[in-house]
């Protein structure tokens, strides 16, 4: 059994996270490589490996690696050499740098881990143009994957990429949906939504490594759902950074989401507590966007009405239901207790 | 022999054009089908099946549909069912789509086929997501092919992929190349960069109904290479209209090609011609943009010094050069003569 007391030498889980960045650097650096010059140079500035005038900021505002992580995790969970899931790790690594750039294209957000974002540092075309050349190479490289699996690998990542996608275009139009009455978004629409944008790739990164490990097709599944829960985790921890996050750690603006009008979360359940809060908050939201001041008010009347509390306990649900799922499936020791502790850190942030 | 006098009934190019498209749509609608409703919805209208409210305007501003067409006769010329093309004719006219929605925010360009482009309809950010759904879908559709093809055909649409987006990047970088001195753009470089934007597409067109249609790989090679010829005749036919087109046929604005400084064929041609409307040229596109009376007087020196007869020639050899590899492959006989009418039909817009 995984993660049982006797464990006395378990990594944390920037351990983790560090032996699985530099187990996939080199593939990532080459598949980089392969860009077109200008198109890879904004990429490395979006992987956080250089600065604007291409100079290397060696670690400066790189990513945790999460996705990379899983796709190397999942491969030595299913008893496979962690080499075989280098390909799925750099695919979901370029899909996430992809979305990511487009996200903050469409969302009109400038700040990204606290530098600007590629659209605000490069421009709007370039930035859309850098997301298409990473989602080509993403593909191109899974889909060059020696071995019996890329297939399967190929569909699992397409289908993950629709997802992603149909989990974005929600996410954009709950922006004008009201925040009450029949058009609201209930709770279904935002877990579809936070599934699609945040689950699917975080799930297709475990499943990809399982895939491309040779594993059967239930484990592949059961890892496909221990990663879209822990998405769903994220994605709550996410919303509640989103408001209460401290910019200096977050890279964003205090209060972006409230300010955008953002159906997320804490606000959404908040508004269904019925309290005097919820009622009060609902009378400030339908009435404008939020000026600084306002969003202040709003921060303190989402958590007092409740709003905090519960998308706390929604993380931690979809943290155990993802931990649940996890050891529920035959997976080797080691990479089952690294996954666990893992899982467990990413949540670590607000709990 | 494919094309000898003894043919008497050969369909117009038009005829093959709307032949395929009645064969594809239903694929082509159900793919749509698949989409988030709201990127459906701006699918439906880059596709010109509606309009902004999502009235339907049944072919009013459809697109000729090549790519798919080259899908199809891919596939019959290889001796396969049309049916075999489908897949990959879905496949690339949904990337043409995607590469139009996105190029034309990357270049501003505010109309497309005499409409507004998506991103003046729907918004900046609602047509990168649009682009990127039909590009995900795109690839789905071809990995989820049934047989035994499905894995060589993602792999064909994945290199004309990467060939595009490289070949959109040079093009935007051009923009910020001089006209002239060492920093010039070579014939060779402009090449690179057509063949990429415009050749790899519809090299990939008719490979990948070869491909699906089960055709070896020298057949295959040949058909991409043809295709990719073809698509620097068509590009070089592009240049020519893009000064001077119609803007009534066009559905651009007049001289739109010189208000941007693109590095078009006609203008690299005049300018290396040497003559003294090429000097005077150079000294007018060195001092800034053009106005709309500057850019006729570029437009007539351009003439003048040869631009655009060069340009035609261009053209000229790389159709010659596409129906040549046409000829030097082994294809039925019905399919070869169809694909010879339609790209002599298709540079004949400015021949």
């Amino acid at each position: 059994m995984p993660g049982t007391v006797e464990d006395v030498d378990v990594p944390s889980a920037s351990d983790v996270l560090r032996r699985c960045r530099e187990l996939v650097r080199p593939a990532l650096v080459d598949a980089v490589g392969r860009l077109h010059p200008w198109t890879g140079e904004m990429a490395a500035y979006a992987l956080g490996w250089s600065d604007t005038a291409g100079t290397p900021e060696p670690g400066g505002s790189e990513g945790k690696g999460v996705r990379q992580a899983l796709a190397v995790l999942g491969a030595e969970a299913v008893g496979a050499d962690a080499a075989c899931g280098v390909p799925g790790a750099v695919a979901v690594e370029l899909v996430h740098t992809f979305s990511l750039l487009h996200d903050d294209v469409m969302d009109a957000d400038a700040l990204r881990r606290r530098r600007p974002a590629v659209w605000k540092a490069y421009g709007t075309g370039p930035a859309v143009l850098a997301g298409d050349a990473l989602l080509a190479r993403a593909v191109t490289g899974l889909a060059g994957t020696p071995g019996d699996h890329a297939a399967a690998a190929v569909r699992r990542l397409c289908d993950a990429l629709n997802d992603l996608v149909a989990g974005q275009a929600e996410d954009l139009r709950f922006e004008h949906r009201p925040w009450d009455g029949p058009g609201a978004v209930g709770p279904e629409e935002y877990r579809s939504m936070a599934e699609g944008k945040t689950g699917a790739l975080l799930g297709c990164a475990l499943a990809l490594g399982a895939v491309l490990g040779g594993a059967p097709e239930p484990t592949v599944a059961a890892l496909d759902r221990a990663g879209r829960h822990l998405g769903l985790a994220f994605q709550a921890v996410d919303d509640i950074l989103g408001i209460w996050g401290d910019p200096a750690t977050t890279g964003k603006p205090v209060h972006a989401d409230l300010h955008r009008g953002k159906k997320t979360h804490p606000v959404l359940a908040a508004l269904a507590g019925g309290s005097r809060a919820a009622r009060e908050l609902g009378t400030l939201l339908a009435s404008a966007r939020p000026t600084d001041a306002a969003a202040e008010r709003v921060a303190s009347l989402v958590e007092e009405a409740g709003g905090r509390a519960a998308t706390r306990g929604e993380a931690r649900r979809h943290l155990d239901a993802a931990r649940d799922a996890l050891r529920a499936t035959p997976l080797t020791r080691t990479a089952a207790r690294e996954l666990d502790v893992l899982f467990a850190g990413l949540a670590d942030r607000v709990m």
